[in-house]
This record gives structure tokens, sequence and C-alpha cells, in this order.
């Protein structure tokens, strides 16, 4: 396999943008990023997106996005794996790069959630429609039942929870393109409204509309035009029962766990060589889950390091969501896992201005779908 | 890139499956495909389906399907272009063998579009919803605005499009898992209902639940399994705009021409090398004009063709939809495009029973979104 970089980035404002369609969303994440990478032609092109049709009516993703960006007659596919759908794209950018059959392919993630349509409900199509949804479950519901079986399995607490929310938005303070980008104490979390006990308002990610896009190319298109560029050094990818019941543990994403061996395989690295991770926060317990079945720390003992600053930008241990997570910066679902790469790109590059971690070399994106069905992980390097 | 072969096929009967849900017609068909090819695991696993969260309520299906088919934890994603999910489907399997990630991967299409939902609202989120289907155009209209000016522009005759449904019919009647396997007369055609002026009933494709799926891999495997297996030697896309009313052209589709054109260079062949084609009939004109753009006949010649029987099984010329195309054997969208490969490793393994093309060594597969904003061409040869 050919070695595959990122070469530019772009993203928009996340945020709910009722003045602009899904069609604007992608067309100006993607012209950032071609801008961005200096390249004056792709060759391809992937759109992540989770629910168009639900959301906005559109399908045929793809098409649409490439005439509007005009692009014919470029190949242009769209990818879903629910919430996992723009690390799936990038996924895909990397496979068509590696295989030789492209150099420069946009790798891009969209999703128009603030458009009238029912959030939750679309976004429980996410889950098994026959078992889970149709007895009444909903996201919030699933990740409040991980949360319940974590506290009683391992003692991870109400003030654990908080300490995620309040880094990540600690974090997406310092990110311009931040839905939510301000900070809150543990008081507030703890105190704002119930939604799924014991999730509260302040645990969960938000309603966004937004796009985020890359461009993906061979090593010799990086070098002949000069640019910083980040390494792919692993891209895996791992599937578990959709239904939350089916699954032997609650409290293991076994996706997760998954997809981090072939990652860490194929990048031949430790968890402990990462300088810095984005995680998919959709709940505060999420991240804590993860950062567990990640490596960075024992099982059961995600809640006290998040509690204890370990996963901080200043601890230096693992800064997990430097770019404020899912929770701070928001979640316009298909757009999240690009967004991700994103930030790697700029921490690597050393251009994250004040949220920036020092000598950042290696970093780790983690992008899932679901209640964690479907998990993609990527890793990069800058040298 | 590396050599990638099909090694195994399966697919589920076409028609009104009232008593299969969605991942019941996928997993029939994936199982078909696992045992037809020996292989005692899977790598990775594509899904095309257009609108599953539309019609069923259900998305994220990678993730679903990989757990009702056991296969957790393999990787598997969604892909989707409208009508061309399943040949994306198969081009992304095809780049993940060829870029040496995996060397056995699953690539299945499937759709339930009998289950409640209002089908041509569904379809027509394969079209600009903003500047088309807001106005009132439906899938019929915008291929019955390319038969008139066809019509119009190069005096194709109602007679000729009729002639496309009689011979595909004709072929259907042969395969044993078309959901209309009978044959119809000219005259039935030309009585049959005003759907939109000039199309009737007999020149629409159905409404179809129905699953295909193949296994691609790696030379190696092929080898090692000691299976007959087909090559593949060309995997080809491109765009066209999305809205009808942006082409410069009504009567040629420049999504097709493109993709053609790249898919003969890689290949090395020229069009009259293959030795049958599945083209996508989503209507009769459709066809005619696809026959056209991929280089079998002059421009404005397509419906002569047909009426005069060149593209007939037993012609010799170039047989077209020797399955019975969409027309005859049903078109649950997502699957078509590998139904359409099945048809191709079926015939080239000389194993097409009473609609076997003699000596068929090469074969194409177009596959087509909306109105031909999205085509992808695969062409297949034995050895």
């Amino acid at each position: 396999m050919r070695d595959v970089v990122v070469i530019g980035a772009g993203m928009t404002k996340f945020g709910e943008l009722w003045d602009k369609s899904i069609k604007d969303i992608f067309v100006e994440a993607s012209l950032k990023a071609i801008k961005d990478s200096g390249v004056d032609h792709i060759d391809s092109i992937y759109v992540g997106a989770m629910s168009s049709g639900l959301f906005v009516g559109q399908e045929h993703l793809g098409a649409i996005l490439a005439d509007y960006l005009g692009m014919n007659p470029v190949p242009a596919t769209r990818v879903e794996s629910a919430c996992a759908s723009g690390g799936a794209a990038f996924r895909q950018a990397y496979l068509e790069v590696a295989s030789g059959a492209s150099e420069i392919v946009l790798a891009g993630g969209v999703e128009k959630m603030n458009d009238g349509a029912d959030v939750t409900e679309v976004l429980a199509t996410a889950a098994d429609q026959e078992y889970e949804v149709y007895q009444g479950i909903t996201f919030p519901g699933l990740y409040a039942m991980i949360a319940k079986a974590h506290m009683h399995q391992y003692g991870t607490t109400r003030e654990q929870l908080a300490a995620v929310a309040v880094k990540n938005h600690r974090n997406g303070s310092k990110n311009k393109n931040a839905q939510f980008g301000f900070e809150v104490t543990p008081e507030q979390v703890m105190k704002s409204t119930m939604v799924s006990d014991p999730l509260r308002l302040l645990d969960c990610s938000p309603v966004t509309d937004g796009g985020a896009a890359v461009i993906v190319a061979s090593m010799d298109v990086a070098k002949k035009l000069n640019k910083n560029f980040v390494r792919v050094i692993a891209s895996a990818q791992a599937s578990d029962t959709i239904a939350l019941h089916s699954r032997e543990s609650f409290t293991t994403l076994n996706s997760v766990v998954k997809a981090a061996e072939k990652a860490y395989r194929m990048a031949g690295i430790k968890p402990t060589d990462l300088n810095l991770c984005e995680v998919h926060d959709c709940f505060t317990i999420a991240e804590i889950v993860v950062s567990e079945d990640l490596g960075f720390f024992e099982k059961g003992k995600g809640g006290e390091a998040v509690l204890n600053g370990l996963t901080s930008i200043e601890s230096g241990k693992i800064p997990i969501n430097t770019s404020g997570g899912l929770k701070s910066k928001g979640h316009p679902v298909g757009a999240t896992g690009i967004a991700q790469i994103i930030e790697l790109f700029e921490q690597l590059n050393g251009k994250a201005g004040g949220r920036q971690v020092k000598n950042a070399r290696i970093g780790m994106a983690q992008n899932m779908g679901g209640s964690g069905a479907s998990s993609v992980i990527h890793i990069l390097e800058v040298k």
C-alpha cells in the first residue's frame, strides 16, 4: 500500500446554520479545504452523511454535492455509518489513494440537522428499529444505560461525568468553529435539565449543522506541492452488535477495542506513544468508556482520570478532545469524523492556537456510530 | 494496483417480499454468495442501499447487516449513490482489495421498497429537491422528458421503446429470480397504462424488494480456492449535473460517456470487444440512450438497433440485459448494481442457462443514479 497523507483542511462554523442549506455547508467546507491544500484538481469525492434523506429529503448526496461544487464529472460517493459516517468517508478516501486508483481525493462530511425534522427520531434510525427503537428507546436512553452500568460496576461518579463536559467546553472555548465555545462549571453540568438519568443536558452533544472536508493525497502529490502534510499511519474499522442487549458487556465497546488493536498494530505504536486523541464524546460517558477501551486507562479508571486532569491539554498524559469534542464543538453527525481529522491536522502542524498540545507528533481520531456498533479509528503522524 | 476478481455470487428472488425484512433479504443473498465462493471468512463488507432510512426507518445499515450476518467485528460500511448504490458498493470493494488492505470483501446491495413508504416520493430524493422535486417532477417525468427529446431529435419511435421491454421480458422469462419473468408483446407495452407521456407502465421498471451479493477477492485467494473466477478489468465512475435542466443535452448522459471512456481505457478494449452488457434500463428510453452513450451504436440509432434485434441474445452484435434488466428482473434500487455483476459472473462462467450468450468472455455492467447524475461502470473478463 502506498503512503497516504492529508494536505489540506477546511470546515464551516458548527452551529444552527438556518441561513445555509446542506449544499451551501458542504461547498463552503470543501472550497476551504481545496484552497488550503493548493491542489488544482480533485480525482474523486467522498461524502460522509448519516441521514440526509430523513433530515432534508435529499439522497444521492455525492452527485448533488459534486454538482454544486462545479466538479462534474469527478466521481462522488456518499458513505454512511451513522455518526461514524465522516470517519468512514475518510477511510474510503484513504483506501482509494492507497490503491493507486487516485492521487487526490476530497473526503468530506456534512449534516444539516436543524431543518424541521424530529432529530431524536432520525438519530434513532442508527439503532435497531425492530428490537430497540420500537420499544421506545432513544440514544440518550441507550447511553444512560451504559452510564448506569459503568457507575454500578466501577464506581464512576456524577462528578466524573461532569468533568468531561467541563474539560471539553474549556477546550472548545478556544475553538472559533465551536457551536458552544464557552466554559461550563461542574455545578452547571450537574444542575442542568435531566435528559435520561444520569445524563443531563450538559452531558449530551448538541444538535448541529456543519460541514468539514480534508484533502487526502499520495506522498508524490504532497512533495510536489511542498505543503505541510500529515501521514495516515493507521486506518482501522470494526463492528459490534447494533443492539445493546445483544452484548456481553454494557461497559466495554468491543468495536472500539477491536479497531484500536488493529490501528496500533498497523501504526506500530502503543497508546502511550500518542500525543493527543479526538474521541467520540456524543455523551460524557462515551468519552470515559472509550478512553479506557483505547488503552489509555485501566478499565473503570476513565472517570477518575478525567477528574484528575489526565486528559487535559496541560497534563501531558493524553490530551483528549482538544477541539472541544462533540460536546462543545458540536456534532453534525456526518461531519464529525472529518472534523476530528482536521483537529489532528492542525495540532500536528502546530496551528491549534490557544489549544495547542506542545510537541504533538502523533494523534488518533476515534469516530463511532450508534451505541458503538461501528468504530473507525485513524492515526496520523507528522515527521 | 493488484488484480481483483469475483469468486462467488448470490441473490434473492426479486419481487414483493412481504414476508422478509431488509435484514432477512441481505442475509439470504450474502450467505448464498459466501457459500458459492467457498471462503471461510470475510475481511470487510460494503452494502449498497439508496434510502433504507426513508423506506424502512433504518440507517446504519452496514453495522446492522454485519450483526445479523453474525460477522462482528468485521467492518461494514453502507455506500449510497441513489440507484447506482450497488455499483458504487462493488467499486469500494474493488478498491479495498486492489489497495491490499483486504483479501476478501463482500459487496452487497439491498432495498426493501414495499413496506408502506410512498415509493415515488422516496425515489425523488435522488433528484434535486430544491430545483426539481419541489416543482412536482418525479422520475417517470424526468425520463419522459428525455424520451420526448430523443424522439424529437432523432426520430425514435414508440415501437422502438416497446422493443426494449419486449426483449428484456423475453430474457427475464428465462431468469428464475426475475420479478416479472414473463414475456410481453409490443401491443401490450403500447396499450399499457400511461404513466408519463410517452412512457407507459410497461416502459417502467417495477418497485422491488431484493438483495444481491458477490465475493470480491485478490487473485491469490482465488487461486488458493481453485474457484471459477472472473477478473475485474475496469472500474470507473463519473458524475453529471443532478438536475436535468442544467445539462447541455437531454439526450446524452455525460456521466455514462465519461465513465465509459475511462473504463474502456483502463481495460484496453473497444465497445466491439464486449460480448454482453447489463445496462441501467430503469425506463425503456434509458436503455436506448445508454446503448448509444456506451458506444455500441451511433447517437440516435439506439432505438432502431433494439427494434432490429441487434441487442438480443441471439443477434451476436451486443446482447444487452440478458438478465431481463431492471425492466423484467426488477429494480430493488440498492441491489441492482450488484445483480448486474452477478449476471456477468454467471454468463462469463457459462452458467446462465437458457439465456447464455455463446462464448461470452468480456462483459460490462453500467449502473446509474438519478437521471444519470452518477454512473458506475465495471468490465469483467474470464480467461
